[in-house]
């Protein structure tokens, strides 16, 4: 099952996507839908209003989670080949909701970095209150999968040791289109322009999505709605020598095999 | 004025605290009454029903902040007496507002942490949207000033590179009691079981608040009731030798002159 939330003549509206149309959920977006026990079995059965697939303009997936959590590096091959050795623990940072944008939104490039990175990530969505999660709650607390691009400017990701300044810049982040409720994510990639620029294995994660929401749990209660992005594989442009930056116009499309695709263009804010 | 978030018999309420009761505003928390453009008047003028000030149960200040924003190193005496140079460029991390707590409340010790430390804090608290202020502009969208003390698990702190695990667990972070709105914050200070641990002044502050918020919202929108905390200074137990951690029972004191107090007992986490 696939669902989202789609920007409506009257605000935003969360839909299951079906094979030949958006059927809208008695919901104003997904994050009130999850928040919901019933959530599944709701969206499964709704029968409400109709759209076309072609005119969706996709909402960030959940708008407003009250929880957005990042992985710093966490895949296994991009870490080894780099020579570093597996981290013990996930490094953990936090992302402020107004980042988010929708899957074909036009991402701001953040005001005063020189230095605009791509990072294609698998995101993880929370279905369930959790809290000090056993492994076994821990995969059933998962609602599903989608695509995050953690747009990054490394100028001020760099300006002190705390990464988050160059992480949480205003609609820099695309979330979506939507949650896969029943799939095993496959491969993960990023075009820049046309060019490949990131293709690894979801599997190939060193902390993977359950073991995540177990140990977050342990910290604090996880929500439905919540959103964790699950870290970048090799690539990004920043490790280029020359390194390579995103600019006015380029197009940036993210994709995990089996879940879905984010294309987004790059443009100055406002 | 002093504002704050009460809890009552059917929730919480906004109120204001004069000197002789606390005085409801139509808000069910700070938060919604500073999302209101009039909110300085409204409250100035309110005549709501009456609570008497020595049974006040306080609430986080704002008990559901969009974002708590904080600062690393930011006293300068502390950063100089320490060897290093002044920073360019504010250090900032996030905290979610599950992790926040009233000023008299329990404050739960991170589960699975050996070394709880105290982070006395001056905390500032946004009163109207603003978006790449000008200093004027940054000055005039504060509400206010309140007390934080950012509790800090230094072991999860550093498991890696970023500070969050350490500084978001559940029910870890007092702020309050009150937003006072027309004074001038003076010396800050944390007191662990009457021991005189931190003692400074908030004019030393490297980047002050107004500052702050000029900085931020160059990143991303500030809106009414967010909150930063805006570091803590010299004498935190993990720096000294021998270290010296929380444990439960500790009584922590948090005063910043001219604002207020925390007064909480650290509990073990149910």
């Amino acid at each position: 099952m696939k669902l989202a939330t789609v920007r409506t003549a009257t605000g935003t509206a969360a839909v299951r996507i079906d094979d030949d149309a958006a059927v809208e959920l008695d919901a104003e977006d997904l994050g009130v839908l999850l928040a919901r026990p019933d959530w599944r079995s709701a969206a499964e059965t709704a029968t409400g209003a109709r759209h076309e697939l072609a005119g969706l303009d996709y909402a960030p997936l959940v708008p407003k989670p009250e929880k957005v959590l990042c992985v710093g590096l966490n895949y296994r091959t991009h870490i080894l080949e780099m020579g570093r050795e597996l981290p013990e623990y996930p490094a953990l940072f936090a992302k402020f909701s107004r980042a988010l944008v929708g899957a074909h939104d036009p991402v701001e490039l953040p005001a005063g970095s020189e230095q605009v990175d791509w990072e294609a990530e698998l995101g993880v969505v929370i279905g369930a209150e959790v809290r000090r999660a056993t492994p076994v709650q821990a995969a059933a607390a998962i609602a599903g999968y989608t695509v995050v691009n953690d747009v990054t400017a490394r100028d001020f990701q760099y300006r002190s040791v705390e990464w988050l300044q160059g992480k949480t810049f205003e609609r820099s982040t695309p979330v979506g289109p939507w949650l896969v409720t029943d799939v095993e994510p496959g491969d993960i990639s990023c075009e820049v322009d046309g060019d490949v620029v990131q293709k690894a294995d979801t599997s190939d994660l060193v902390f993977g999505p359950a073991e995540l929401v177990a140990y977050i749990s342990r910290i604090i209660t996880l929500v439905p709605g919540d959103l964790i992005a699950t870290g970048t594989p090799g690539g990004v442009g920043h490790a280029r020598r020359p390194p390579r930056y995103l600019r006015e116009g380029s197009v940036v499309v993210t994709r995990v095999e089996g879940v879905g695709e984010l294309r987004n263009v790059m443009v100055t804010a406002n």
